[in-house]
């Protein structure tokens, strides 16, 4: 599998364009339903482009990364080759009755399309349609990151809501520091120290065993004091919850 | 100011001790109620020790780390000498009356007696009883860091309140996520770069202004498929409830 087909524009089809290419992979065409797009992502590749789907080239693998609602459409067009979605919410039901070798090649990132991107680390969730393609699609994985894993849909669809806990909420907890220390004029940077140490703790433990606070200890007078000290109701609750939550966790 | 007594031998005065020792200043005493514990920390830094409060030398500064709730009693043993205690979450109130110069000199960080610790980047949250004195506490606070800020016992409560929704409840949205994902068998490394990536964006970014996810986008669709998959109750009620609260942010 060297010759591959990348069909989308947008932050994952120009990241992996790029890193494919950088691991000599041949990237022997784009297509965007924009022109311009198309055109724009097969410069910094240096390969061909389309707009239309009817025109598109022989090659080893299609990769699709577009819109999740826009897949279904998008294959209705494509003759049977080898072939993957990168979306971490839709299943290989969509792939079914079109291709013979189908599958999802998932990196867990948030992409953006104008910061540089190093792959070697991003976790790649693999799933094939089977073994055989399946250990393709790994091997291309690979060379694009240290991190790849096979995975189902059912595990792909749990991982999402973990990644929406583990960073919308977490950051979402440092927004709600940063709206009551302006309460009191101080400044968010303050904390920055604190949560990296945090942070670089996860990097040997797992995050239950290094939770600490008032809550963690169940010290109930600390946890009073706090509530009663929040202004908004809002926040009251959310921290009235999570407290309760940790303290459950640590029973 | 260069003859500083310990009072206290808990992780505070360890690494405070260790940090003023490394810059030139000298632990002319430690106190510890424990006689092991005052001798133990002693020798680390070279110096004497003692068990009891009536028996301290002369000094330019004693730095009181004892627990909160024994800082009271411990002053009023102490005759007037220039002092501060590292507490955040007591006041100014606990010196009246005994002390001429008296001060808080509060290091923001998880101390850990066992690991070394680079006090350099702690911020530490200063207040003296007079501005002549807290010109002297922060003149040494320098010596241990670059980041140094004068705080009142408000700023401080609320410096608290905003470290636990920064640091424990963050913590214990890594620790929701690690057990979604260990329900399908998935490990919770996964998400470390993830999780870096979201906090590096916070070097040079608001938290509020690199919020992403289904909640940010409003995306209801994809926050009522979360909330279905979700097994536990009380876990639900957290999604639905952090949701609401980043939708409301960015409305």
């Amino acid at each position: 599998m060297k010759n591959i087909i990348l069909v989308g524009s947008g932050n994952v089809a120009t990241h992996l364009g790029i890193a494919l290419k950088n691991s000599n992979y041949s990237i022997v065409q784009v297509y965007s339903r924009s022109i311009e797009n198309a055109k724009k992502l097969a410069n910094k590749l240096n390969t061909e482009f389309t707009n239309d789907l009817t025109q598109l080239k022989s090659a080893d693998l299609i990769i699709v990364s577009v819109n999740d609602d826009a897949i279904s459409n998008v294959l209705s067009q494509i003759k049977d080759t080898a072939i993957v979605h990168t979306s971490g919410s839709i299943g290989l039901n969509v792939f079914k009755g079109n291709f013979s070798n189908f599958g999802v090649f998932y990196p867990l990132q948030t992409f953006n399309k104008e910061v540089d991107l190093d792959t070697s680390e991003i976790p790649f969730c693999i799933e094939g349609s089977s073994l055989v393609f399946e250990k393709q699609l790994i091997k291309i994985a690979k060379k694009l990151s240290v991190n790849v894993v096979t995975m189902n849909y059912e595990q792909r669809k749990q991982l999402h809501i973990a990644a929406v806990f583990a960073c919308n909420f977490s950051n979402q907890m440092f927004s709600i520091a940063e709206d009551l220390l302006k309460e009191k004029n101080l400044d968010f940077e303050i904390l920055l120290p604190l949560i990296k140490q945090t942070i670089s703790k996860l990097e040997n433990n797992k995050p239950k065993t290094v939770q600490t606070g008032p809550a963690k200890r169940n010290d109930t007078n600390v946890i009073e004091q706090h509530i009663n000290g929040i202004k908004k109701q809002e926040i009251k609750d959310l921290y009235q919850k999570i407290s309760s939550n940790i303290i459950k966790t640590h029973e």
